[in-house]
């Protein structure tokens, strides 16, 4: 059997790792730098594992795409696929931690109005008596409750919110949070969030979620952290809402066209908090080694004939 | 009795609970928005609740000077109480939420490298391959662990450090650390650290601490943060350290001279990320909510004749 690797992030050791590690399974495992190099290697390619979906229409014989991405929209799209049986796994839950980390990052930053603090800095002023917000007593709603809703809301206990009431599809109990309510009760809690954290999927489901609607049943001093998929959000009705003074700030990583383009007016919508999508890129290299233990993990599974861990259900998408 | 309450951020009915607790002991509470507005009052004052260590020298029949501060070095200098035997009371405490807030942010934006990406926001690029790095796993060190060290090290366990080490003057355990150590040891510790937080009071034994051979102990690539006071560090040392690369990033609060003069060549250091003291300000409602409530419970042990909860020994300053 042939694995392909394309991954350019690997160092070394870990391309060491997968080849010993397939190896025992006599696999022989090539790693390329780009999609470019590795698609003449995809013809007789069985296992992949990388990101890019494309690669995919090049492998006739492929049984199994693990993804280095926890979203995987562009693997479901029709004719991917040129062996259309072929296993897709991801890896959503390698990025939890980084992720987490930037939630809690950019609310601090929205709350304690770091952007207005770095301006003042950089004219070398010390002034300091901007009303910041803390999370400590908020209520905060985590719209998604998988890996990176429950990592973040594990994190953010920590500083003592007044609830953390989680959102998901069925309303099915998740342990970080202190109660879950199915997304059809979703209108009910948007008035009473101080702080909403949205992490879902790219599903039809979740396609525009958030409309002006929705988005001014929030309170006006209530933040909004998105790091799932911009397309959840109805970005230009979010535009509106902020510059009509609704919420005090919103800090955006995902957007409806990455990358956002440089004349897009939301770049300069005030209070709203933009990253190039860096919340879960991979340049943290524990966020590496966690998608390459889990692409191991589920090369024992697949070679032993067990189900994947890993696996996505390509008909909902996650 | 008198009581003279000088803190301009209070609100209505902040004020109101101070006059009517006052008021049942047959306390008199006069409020003023600023020390000169409140030194004629000084004159016949008892006690005196507010942050100008100033005005006491203008109350000769001063009994207790309950500061809204947590550092109270102002208060020591000799020649500042013209009742040498008043009560001197600090609000440690009160600020452990809104600068353990502080801590978690500039760390993770020092780690993730929040300044370059704003850069590049600004030119509204979509970059997004800078290395950062992570709480996760990190070997901590808190030099100080009283309220603020205390309540930061029990929001950053939640990101999953590898350990986190206390340091203070005689060792003596901490609930939130896993081990704590004695300062006598911290040359063997700097070594060991990824991420240094200092929240030492300022004293003679913590004037210059960091100097240029202990800062030089730390790992290139560690991270230091500081929100106690600015002259535990030798900020001439830190400069010439970090441009000649050492250390990953620091983020600094606090200063030798504040403000920091705008010539001071430290304003432009690479990698170095300055906050105009905001770390522990009183913009933070619940800050301001915990010094009266903290004020209000010595207020009722100092008329009933028992020791003050918060009282400072001001021979050794806290």
């Amino acid at each position: 059997m042939k694995c392909v690797v394309v991954l350019s992030e690997l160092d070394r050791a870990m391309k060491e790792e997968i080849t010993k590690r397939t190896a025992a399974y006599g696999i022989t495992t090539e790693f390329y730098e780009s999609s470019k190099e590795a698609t003449p290697a995809m013809q007789d390619a069985d296992i992949l594992f990388g990101r890019d979906a494309g690669l995919c229409a090049h492998a006739p014989k492929l049984k199994w795409a693990c993804s280095s991405t926890a979203g995987v929209e562009p693997y479901l799209k029709p004719g991917v696929f040129a062996s259309p049986d072929a296993l897709l796994s991801n890896s959503s839950g390698a990025y939890g931690v980084t992720i987490s980390e930037h939630i809690i990052m950019v609310t601090l930053e929205l709350m304690r109005r770091e952007p207005e603090y770095r301006d003042i800095v950089r004219d070398h002023a010390f002034r300091r008596d901007l009303k910041i917000h803390s999370i400590y007593g908020n209520r905060i709603t985590m719209l998604g409750t998988g890996d990176i809703g429950q990592k973040a809301a594990v994190r953010l206990r920590a500083f003592g919110p007044e609830r953390i009431v989680g959102i998901n599809r069925s309303g099915r109990a998740v342990d970080a949070m202190d109660e879950t309510h199915p997304i059809a009760e979703l209108d009910a809690i948007l008035p009473e969030t101080d702080l909403l954290i949205m992490s879902l999927p790219g599903t039809k489901e979740t396609y525009h979620l958030l409309d002006e609607e929705k988005l001014r049943r929030l309170p006006a001093d209530a933040f909004l952290v998105n790091v799932g998929r911009g397309n959840a959000i109805d970005q230009k009705a979010l535009e509106r809402v902020m510059r009509s003074g609704h919420l005090l700030g919103a800090a955006l990583d995902v957007f409806e066209q990455e990358p956002l383009p440089p004349e897009d007016t939301l770049w300069t919508c005030p209070r709203v908090h933009i990253t190039p999508h860096t919340a879960g890129n991979v340049t943290l290299i524990h966020t590496l080694r966690f998608i390459v233990s889990m692409f191991l993990e589920d090369l024992d599974r697949f070679m032993q004939g067990k189900p994947l861990k890993y696996l996505v259900n390509r008909k909902i998408g996650y």
